[in-house]
Order: structure tokens, then sequence, then C-alpha cells
């Protein structure tokens, strides 16, 4: 199941950056689900390229639902959506001088010279269109069920936002962003960073913070699918992503236990922490605290100063001077695809638990 | 698969802290690798138990074979290992007061109070005894391969070791050792960081990191199954792993692009990077570099302070006083699992490429 | 995984008869198989509707491949093909009245009337369509490797033709034939009985027998996934099968151990048996004689015929008279299916085996 | 894989013959289920060896739970069943001479000379034992959810038995049957046969049919996960089937649609069929009616007589006569482990669709 995520709920992605299509098939849908066309539209505006901030590739990006929604709702049977490639100039790429960072080797070595290497081929962040699409489905059959779900900017350019505070509030505000950082001057700070990187011809990284509000607790498995195991294993499918923690994350490693350690109480009848440096999770089931994780995302590695490299074709070195339309960083663009893999990683979870039904549209 | 993990090459996983046993199967081994006892035992020692930095409960953690072994090779068929408990108190455990940042809580939420919820059940670290058990044979069938993985203790308590230099000699002098660090200057301040703790009724943590050498380009699938997927979602399977970060990890967030991607050369034939910021891995696929990751390791939640927690049977607030033997620290004891579920996860990933046979012994 | 057969080499189905388009994703493929569009429309062609005894529903069937295929070859990654719907009557269908023998009440009670029923919906035979055309890349490929599949007509409406005698000329033979049946006289009359049915506003059905010549021996695995079990887990999801056997089949019960077992032998350096009862598979894993196994397939339950049925959205019921356009067989039309399912469960085997590029095309 | 059936609920079967320990892992199961040791050894004894009609091993066949239910219920996580292997004569067996219709060859062929042979290794009939274990806590979850599931002989060395009747009274009576034939006229008849058949040096086999009362309609996916594929993916696994028909099976094929189609009607509120030529499934998925089906079990390929054979280790023909113990018949013992694959299949299915809770004990 290479290019497959879940087994209650699968998705399995396909397409090439300049081929015919790219596309995704869900599979493990409730029948009854609500598909709201204009939800998903919203959400592909978040990963649309705009500005100078991102690629001068402008893709319409029009979500094609060619199975599985009869009457605007989920049929029960596999949902399939396919985005056609139209703006695409095949020319500017080149076969043989692998871009360092990319997967332009790798994927020689993988598929040994018969890769479709055209803007990125299957690698190509592309792909990530159609995780969007099927995740606005899924994000809205989750919010029906109080589940909500958002990622913000933590940190780009070196330029950092506030941390999640009121989660209802920053989660609302958020689906309301296109750029998704809570402060507009810190907003307007990262993008004059990432323009500057831009005209130097380089690029930039960052941040992600992700929370999931109103997750039931027993959600996961001990072991193999922990709810961590779970997420990152689709996290770490977004290109770029070299790092993901939870809770306290990497600087839990420095506290003691009594600190490191969420005091629980009863608040009325619910189960809460008093901190969450667990980040919702232990065991590897959810214990009804917010769900909170953070990504690294490396700077776009195509850029277009000189770098040295290789030419695996002739296999001498040589020296790339990139061509091409990119993005001189993909954080902004990359959060509401980290949103959407969540949901994917969650709801799969919650039907493998309560039944293929859980998540039909109530009423 | 909830237990299970791996494709091609699986794990299962089963048992309880205080059970009659617990144990492993693995399927999809090849027929023919040779199984070295003493290896076994030699990586299962490095996990046990031992001195004043770890629990009191001292097993004997004999790993018996019973099926899938035949004349010291493997059968090809499924190889199971089971290890008796011996040494269980299970009068030290109460049923219904949960200790924050454990699995008590989470486990009665799913499992609807019908989990073994002695020494920690299933979710007890015990079970990762059997993963190294099976490690091992994994172990030294990819060593036979030219691929070498060893994991050392980057910081504990504070204190940290130095990085990965000669990693042919790193890993060498790491197979040996029961305390990872590479200076016993820096492991006795670590142990004393440790004890220190332990007497204080509290507990530590710290982060490990793992290198996979010898790993050839062209392994790992683009998207879900990137070997940064595999790999991570292995890796959270350990208790108390609470992030993962792949070569420069959540450092390369503030980097350029011209200075996180790594500049590529011809070695004679070989294709290597001058610095290795991706951690050996390229949308998703190894570029023959070597695999570098790192992961924050929480501190045992099991500390002898007194802490507010619920009483989930009487569902009323409570403060525990905990009794029974536990760990101050598991960092060093984790170092080995870490290394074991890494072979797993890249042995998977090499059978699925290159067929069942790829793991035989040769000759 | 729902709508997904495979492991290592794995196809997605999706669609609905009525949608915009039916498709198939393939995941596994090995780079560097070249991709024969004639050999994929000479297949599709065998399961066109055509004269009087198919439906009057004449679609084009265009296969259209998205995805996963650069210059004349695989790339590796997922291999997507779409068919357009476009001869749609959809006004034809009721929505409530059962029709018996077929899915409209199942699929009711499965998806809770959000089910797409128009022209059977997902549950269509046109759904084969992909599945034949995904097919015939895998049939090359095997080809490729001395592999060769066919199904024939062995039984249809009450007429036998003979059984498979010299299997590469019988199978050869097949490829070029429409109406997969030895001998032309047989045709008639079974198309003359098909047509008589038809007439008299009823169907008929048969056994299609299949052989898998060349396969080498070592294939399959013990138990749960042994070659029997992943052909009719396969075979199995062709609507209208009914029953599967191997070799001797249901005969076998009645036979003594001592005719049963099959004396085996060395023909040369090669092992044959003197009789094939097991149909090539001992303990679930090919013994390297070719793989035979016959299936039932029922008549087709769209008749004209006045039928006691349901409506189950009144709940009550009802006489159903059909009207729209029905095959009165598809006992020929589903041979090159039983052929392409078969390949993709042998081929899944082979590749789990002996790795991902297996299947690539030589020279 | 390999040795693993089962998604949401999953079996993993391990050991050999001669080794240790047979046994299986259970995941999946509902938190809560009450486990019967006395229904266990019921069911184990359907499946041991006893009197003239089977083999001369007498094994206990002591079914011991080590993970996974705690004070009689189970627990959630893993159950492990393992039953010790102590009368064994390995002595008896030799390495090279091929059993003909035995896995002796092809185990070898895949297993590359590894393989266990002793006692068939990992192909023996033993490990049907296991299943059997599990099955019976499966059996009874079902039972408590209203859901019968029950095996008889149909056929046995030419001797037919009647059909199902009343299904419910049927089912009943099987449950207290070791040899499962409704008229003990019959069943005498068949151990006669049986029994000249061993005194001969030879061996029978047979016909089993099972069927599945009481399970809900829409239940099974449409096309790869049909229940049919499901279950006869399960059955195949039993050593010596060779065949699998559901409803009215290989004579559906001489039908019309006429005749083939099962009226509908409701029956209260209940929707019945008059006829179940469909064996309770449409397009895959159960319609209420009873899930009927049967299996072609051959008879056991180890006979005293001389056979010609291979030696495969010498690559020479020889002549084979047999020693050790071996079952004339396992018609008789293969029918529980039918009833305890098809309750597994049926409970992942169950599983699937209405989450890890469903088969939870009530009250």
């Amino acid at each position: 199941m290479k290019n497959t995520l879940g087994n209650s709920l699968s998705i399995t992605l396909f397409g090439e950056s300049h081929g015919t299509a790219i596309g995704a098939v869900v599979d493990g849908l409730a029948a009854g689900i609500k598909v709201d066309e204009n939800f998903i539209a919203k959400q592909m505006d978040k990963r649309r390229a705009y500005g100078k901030i991102s690629t001068g590739r402008q893709e319409e990006d029009k979500a094609e639902i060619i199975s599985g929604v009869f009457n605007s709702f989920t049929t029960g049977t596999p949902l399939t959506i396919i985005i056609k490639n139209k703006n695409t100039r095949s020319g500017d790429y080149e076969r043989s001088a692998a871009r360092p960072g990319h997967a332009d080797y790798t994927g020689f070595t993988k598929y040994n010279g018969f890769e479709d290497f055209r803007g990125g081929g299957h690698f190509s962040g592309r792909l990530t269109a159609p995780i969007v699409a099927v995740g606005a489905i899924v994000l809205d059959a989750l919010k029906n069920k109080g589940i909500l779900i958002g990622t913000h900017i933590k940190k780009c350019a070196g330029i950092e936002d506030r941390n999640f505070e009121n989660l209802a509030e920053d989660l609302t505000a958020l689906d309301d962003k296109i750029f998704a950082v809570f402060s507009e001057k810190t907003a307007s700070e990262m993008k004059e960073k990432i323009t500057a990187a831009a005209e130097d011809g380089d690029s930039v990284g960052g941040i992600l913070e992700t929370a999931v509000a109103g997750l039931p607790a027993g959600v996961g498995e001990p072991w193999f699918d922990s709810l961590e195991s779970t997420i990152s294993h689709g996290i770490f499918s977004i290109p770029a992503v070299k790092g993901i923690e939870f809770g306290a994350g990497f600087s839990i490693a420095d506290m003691k236990g009594s600190k490191a350690n969420d005091p629980m109480k009863y608040d009325g009848k619910k189960v809460v922490t008093e901190t969450n440096n667990n980040g919702g999770i232990n065991g590897g089931i959810s214990n009804g605290m917010p769900v909170i994780f953070r990504t690294a995302i490396k700077p776009t590695p195509s850029i277009f100063k000189e770098q040295n490299t290789i030419d695996f074709v002739e296999e001498k070195n040589t020296i790339l001077q990139l061509k091409g339309r990119h993005d001189p960083c993909i954080v902004h663009r990359a959060a509401v695809v980290q949103t959407s893999i969540t949901a994917l990683a969650v709801a799969d979870m919650l039907v493998s638990r309560f039944g293929t039904d859980y998540l039909k549209t109530e009423g």
C-alpha cells in the first residue's frame, strides 16, 4: 500500500505534476456525509499559490469529484477527486541535474530512470492539492461531531507567532485565514522575510503547529498504531517535513517527571489536565485534552542560486542554475495540508473504533 | 492491524506486564537467516534494568523462540518469541488512581475497564523486550548486507554527549555498550543525575540519536510510506517518545535553502552529499547517505512524589503517592529499543523493494 | 481497504455506472513495464457488449491513462485509468423496486439510502472495465516472464466446451477470441441459447475455466495467503461468481487419496505431476504445474419477466417489470475479467516474493 | 501479512508440528467479551483425533491463553493462545521424499530447504487447533448478538447427509456433535467407509456445508471485500479445501435467471427471499437470509500405498512408502475449523462496519 494512508478510512494518491491529472481516492467514508463544495474550494484556496511569496505557476486547481458523491452526499463507495494539470511548462525541466535537497536523484534510483521527472513528477508538492480537497470533506464531518482541527504558522523565516490560546476561538479564526498567523503584524513580517529571500534567489522554512480540539478520550491504539504513530506517519508524507513533536516535544527531554507529568482532575464530569505536556496523548491514546503537535518545515530546496550537484545520467559532477517557477517558502501553503492529513489520520482512528457510520452527517 | 507493524516484514506484539508471558510474532522473514542466540542475549542485556538508575524489578527476560527457527536458521514461517513474566508483585498496583502522564486513564477509556491494569498491563515498557529480541535477528541480517544501525544517548538529564563522528567506528563501539554514551565521563555524569533524581523520587528524560549506515539509495516510498513515515510510525510506539526529527530536524526551520540543501557530488562511483541536513532522505527515499534521526524521550511518568490526579472508578479527584518499582529514567534502556524498531522498519522497506529472500544469510 | 485488492501490487476501484467516470488506481507496479495501448484495447474489446447476446448499452469504454505512464513505460508510481460514462439513461431506473438477485436492496441496507442507485451504481458490472484495462498491463508483464493466463467458457446455457488440452496453444488461441470457446460450433450453440433466453426475457449462466501456465514453483503462502485464498478473494469480486474450484474441484470429494494425489516425477530438471487434481497448488503454494480453476457464473439477475419483490422505500411487497438495457448473459464478457483478476492476484504474490522490480520489462 | 487473516479483527498463526508450540494471536477483539474456557474445550474436542477414523497421534491440545484475558473477560489487547506440542515422533519423517498432494515439495521450493519439515512443519493440519480455540471465543461473542454458525458433513466417502432444514434447530444440534452429521445412521455409514479406506491404506474426502444464521443485512463490501471474497479467503487456508460454492453454487450455472433469482418479500418488517440460491449474499453484501456455503475437502494426501514421487534433495525419482501416523479422513475434523474461520471472517466484517465494541458481551 505504498501510496495509501489509513486502514478503516484510507486515501490513495496518484498523479504527476505535468501529467494529465492528479487526484485521490478515499475509501471507507460513511454514506451520508454532506459534501460542501464551497468549503472544499475555501480549503483549496489556502493551499493555492499567490503573490510574491509563492511560485509563479498559478493553477486553477479545480477539484472535480468523479465518484462517490450523489445528490451532495457521500455514497459510502470510493470518493474520487481529480485535478487536471493545465499550466505546465515541461520544457523548463532538465533531466539529470539533481536539485540538492529534492527527490530528483532518489526518484531516479528508485524508479531506474523511468520516473516522470517533469516538474518533480509524482514527488511534486502539487499532489497535496487532492489531499486538501478530500481533507475538507473529512474536516466538515469531524466538525459535525464536535472535533475541530487547525494549523497555524508558529514560526516562519525566523519570525515567531504566539502559541494557541483560546482554542475554540483560535481554530475558528484560522478557518478564515489564507496566511495562518494570528497577528497581522507578525504575518507581514514573515511575508517580508519570504519576499526578501525570494529576491535573493533563496528560500525559507518554519514551524507549523496543529491543534485537534474535541477529540474524545480513548482513541488510538497502544504500541504500533498509537495516535502519535498514526499522525506522524501521515504528516511525514508532506514534502519538507523533517520533524514532529507532540505536546512539550523536544523540550520535555530536559524536564523532570514532576514537571512533565500533567496533573489530572475532574472539571465537572470531564477529565482535564492542568498542563498539556503530553499533547493530549498518553500511551498512544487520546486523553480528552487537545492534541497539539508541531512540525519542522524545511526551506524549499528549489532555489535560484548556483549549487554543486551531480548529473546522474552522465554520472559526473556539475553546477546547477535552476530555472522554472518555484516557491521561496511553502510553510504557509503547507498549513492546510497538515490540517487535512491530521483530519484523515484522526478520522481513520475514529472509524476504526466506532464503525463506518460514525462520520455520517446527523439530521 | 492494531498491534502489528510492517507490511512485507511485520511484527505483532502481545502480552501484559503481569500476565503469563509477553512476546512477538515476526512474519515475512526470509528463510535461511542465521539466528545467533548470543547476540539476542547481548541485545536483551542492553534493555535490562540494573543498578540504581533503573527499576528494582529485575527480570531474567529469557527470550524463548517457540516457532520459526530450525537448526539455528529461520524457516521463513512466523518466528515467535515469548518471555515469561516471573518477578511480578501485582499487589503494588491500585486500580483506579491514574498515574499522570501514564496510560492508566486512557487505557480505561479505551477498554472500558476490562484492561489488565497490573503493572501497566499491555502498556508496560516491558513489552519492548520481545521487540529487542526480534530486532536482534533482523539487525544481524542487515549487518550481513552491510547495513549497520545504532543509537546513542545524545542527552540525558540535561547532560549532552557528542554527535556521531566516524560512523563505522561509532556504531561498532556502541554495539558493546550497555549505557550508550561515547564518553565514559559523560556517562558518569548522566548516571549521577539519574541517581540524584531517583533519590528525590523524581525522574529524568533525554534525547536518543540513531544512525543507519550502509542503506542503499532508492529505499522508501514517495508520500505515505516515506522512510520518515515508516520509521516514525514505528518509533512513536516506544512509550515516552514525544518527538522525532531527521537530519538537521527542527533547526532546519531556521535555515535558508542555500544552507539546508545538501550539495551533491560523486565520490568515485558513489553519490555523497557535503552536509546531511536531510538525514539521508529526500522525497521520502534514501539517498545513500546515513539516515540520522533523534527522538525526545520524556521522563518516566511513574514518580514517587505526591501528585494531583483522579480516581476514575470513584470519579473523584485524589492525590497519588506511588508505590511499586519504577525506573527513574528509561532513556538508556530505550536506546536498544529504538535501534531494534529502526531495524524492523528499514528491513520492511528493503524486503518490499527487493523481495522476501533479501535478508537471507549469504554463503 | 474495502475497494482495494492486493498487498505488494494493489488495485483500487472506483466509480458508479451513471456517474462521471469509473476507474482504477494500481500501485506497486515496477517502473519500466512497457505499456501497449493496443493490447489494452484488444482486451477491452473482449469485455465490450455487442450483438444480441449482450446489453444494448454500447459504451466506447475508452481507457484513459491519467497517471503512472511516461514515454510508454510505467513510472513505478500509481497508474490510474479512468473510463468516462457516456451512454447513460438514468431515467430507466426506479429507486426502490429491488431487483431480486441484484444488489439493490443490500446496497440500500449498507449505505442507508445514500447509494447512487442509477444503473446499479457502484455495483454495476461496468466497473469491471478498468479491471480489464489494468489487467492488460499486468498480463503483458507476466507474459514477458513466461507466465500465460487465459480463460475459456467451459459451459454456457448448458452447452459444454472441451477442457484445456495443449495449454500453450490453447492460451494463444484464446488471446484472439472475443467469445472464448475453442470450438466454433459449440460457440454458435451457446450464442443461440443466449439469444433464445434473451427473446424470452430471461437470462443464462455458465462456467468459466482459467489456466495459469508458466508460474514457477514456490509462489503463494501457507495458510491465510495461500494461492487459492488470494485468487478466490479476487475472483469473488466479479459480480455473479457463486463458486470456485481448483484442479479436480468438487469432484475430488469423491476420490480416494490414491487417486486424488498427483504422482510426481522429474521431467529433466523440472518437477511435474502425472495428473493435476490439485490444480498446480499444494499447501497453498504453486508446484510448477499449471494452476487451473473454474468458477460458477450465475445468470444475470436483471431479467424482463415479472418478479415478486419489495419496494424498500415504501416497505411493501410489489411486482417488478424491469425496463432498461441488460445482458441476457455475462459469461462471455466475464471471461476476460476473470483472466485480469487472476493476473493481478498472481502478480501480487510474485512481487511479494521477488520484489518490486520483478515485472519490469527486460531489455 | 502472510500468516494473518482479517483487517479490523485479525488472527496471526504461528508454529510447526514438531516445534515447541503452535498458537495464534487475535487482535481487534472488543474489551469485555466473556471467555468461556469450557466452550473452548468443547470446540477443541470436535477437532481432536479419536478412534480408527483419525490419526494415531493423540494430542491433549490444551489451549493456554497467555495474553489478552483478565478476570475471564477479554482485555481488548491481543489475545494469544499457545498449544504445546507433546506427542511428537520426528524420527518418522524423512527429509526429501515428497508426499504427492502434500506441501513437502512446495514448502521446499518456497523456503529453500530451511523449512522445518518434521510432521509437515508449519503446513501441518495441527495448526488449525489454535484457529478453533480463538474461533470459540468469537463464536460465543457472535451468539450473544444472535448470530449462529455451524457446519455439517454434507458428504463423506460418497455418503450424503441431508441438507440444512430448520436452521435454528440444526445449528443447536450440531453444537453438541463430535461427528457433525444429522442422521446417526448416515454417520455410521460414513465412519465405516472411512475405516475401510484406512484399512486399505487409503483416504477419503467429502463436502462440508456451513450456515450463518442471524447475520444482519448490509454486511460485506462491494467488489474486493465481498462477503464471498472474505469468507473464501479464510476458508481456502484450511488444508485440503479445493472448492467453495455459495447458495446454489455450481448448479446455478445451469439455471435461468427466472429460477436463480430469489423472489423477495416482507415477512413482517423483515425482508426474506422465497429461495436462497444466492446463499444470503447479493453484490457481496448480506441480505439478511442465512449465508450458506459448501466446500470440497480432498482426501488426505498422506496414504500408506506405494506412490511414485521425487526425492528433491537427490533430485531423482523414487517410490514412497509412508510411515508415521496420519488421518484416513479429515472431513469430520475440518468441520469445526470451517465454522471457526467463518466466525472470524464474519466478525471482521461486523467490527469493520459497527466498530470495535460491537462484539462486547452485553449486561
